[in-house]
């Protein structure tokens, strides 16, 4: 990035993520909407020296709030939308489905009809469900304790989640595509359009193939909308053709998704 | 119940609550949004003969949706609205945040700024993330063994959750609480007035205090606004004094929140 370019995004940039640095993790779910729209937006941890103190101090453990009247946040990714908030000031958003639902209507991510949105929210709360269920499968006792210290109940957990989660969320997608597929060709979950339903779960296709490679070889062939027109479609389109490429694009690696082969398929 | 009242239940009533019968879950997030706002509605399978049949066609593994054009549902509860969906066919809305956000302009419970949805729906989130951990103390493995399959795993995370999630969670509101004291009055969560971020963190400490009742007496003079002036406070409303008193309220057992004393603080 340039000097003047740096110094355009700081001043003018509407949406300002707050999100761990060095990892996709959660904040992937909102960078991937604003991607997916061409929305400018800044990555604070990423892209500013020191952003990663801002991001802290939202959820700072002994906040009551900002300045602005927002509550303190409990956990990352938070999104600053500036001017936003009452009378003018900075509105704070969190949750990440609840920060994908705010971008919704103003990104023409939301569907055609009105009640598209709630469908998209249904199928992304569900997508994050299993996003989420990925996670617990190498920290299923404790956020706060190592993998290595929680390997047998992870090992368990795994198998429960290959063998019964996986498939249950896959034919559920595969199903609602199925479903759609008259208006979204496979291609989309809600209408015609893409909808953060769709950049949600793709996302969480990509992290959870990623964790666990071999099992999704062994079943991709079971979601073949799923894989072959929904997954691979989206990432043919320029938009994510080009944001995978580019360094804003941040490699998996002790975030949500993570590959421990021993929790893979044998 | 009338007859003449049941029936004008099943033909006028305009929102039906789909979940299973016998348990309050993730169900009883969607009746005190309903019961705070006196909304007439129809809890299917408990109020239905065989109603429980029409909430598992919802999510039956095959589906790919109904006439209807709603996509199927991954799991309850699910909200019925009559009437709401495309060229007035019935919307089916899933994902216990996703009805609660639905329901929350219909019923006055998203506060009174446009922001106050976002910042009651991030609480709401929130307080549902607690509902889902407390759940997976007793099912930290697989959803689909039996809670005795996995006991050695439970009291490990049980101690976790008691220790580090409680206080983390509970910190939290009580901040949160102390934020917006000048409007709320350590009642309300957001701005001045009940919202669905309340009914449902109101459920979710009464479910916790419920499953873990030493660790809650231990801790809970740390939170006198959570619990002294939310708590009890919306406790003495007379909405929902009638209702835990009505046979609407149903009791905990094998649900979300479950009482085994192991699990507890010794």
């Amino acid at each position: 990035m340039t000097e003047t370019e740096n110094k355009r995004q700081k001043t003018d940039v509407k949406y300002e993520l707050l999100y761990h640095p060095g990892i996709p993790g959660r904040g992937e779910y909102v960078r991937l909407a604003l991607e997916a729209t061409g929305t400018p937006y800044r990555d604070v941890a990423n892209q500013e020296k020191s952003g990663y103190d801002k991001v802290q101090k939202v959820m700072d453990p002994k906040s009551t709030g900002d300045d602005h009247g927002n509550p303190p946040a409990f956990a990352p990714p938070m999104l600053k939308i500036h001017g936003a908030g009452k009378d003018g000031a900075d509105l704070v958003v969190s949750q990440t489905p609840n920060i994908l639902l705010y971008l919704a209507r103003p990104l023409n991510l939301a569907g055609s009809a009105e009640q598209d949105l709630y469908l998209a929210n249904s199928l992304a709360l569900t997508a994050l469900d299993l996003s989420n269920e990925a996670h617990d499968t190498h920290h299923p006792i404790a956020g706060v304790k190592y993998y290595e210290e929680q390997k047998e109940a992870a090992l368990e957990k795994s198998k429960d989640f290959r063998e019964n989660r996986i498939p249950k969320y896959f034919s559920y997608f595969e199903r609602v595509l199925k479903g759609n597929e008259a208006q979204g060709k496979g291609k989309y979950l809600v209408g015609a359009s893409l909808t953060f339903a769709d950049t949600t779960l793709w996302q969480v296709v990509d992290g959870v193939s990623f964790g666990f490679p071999k099992e999704v070889k062994a079943r991709r062939k079971d979601y073949p909308l799923l894989f072959d027109t929904f997954y691979a479609g989206l990432k043919q389109e320029k938009w994510l053709e080009e944001y995978l490429k580019s360094d804003r694009r941040l490699e998996y690696s002790m975030g949500v998704f993570r590959h421990y082969p021993e929790l893979d398929r044998q």
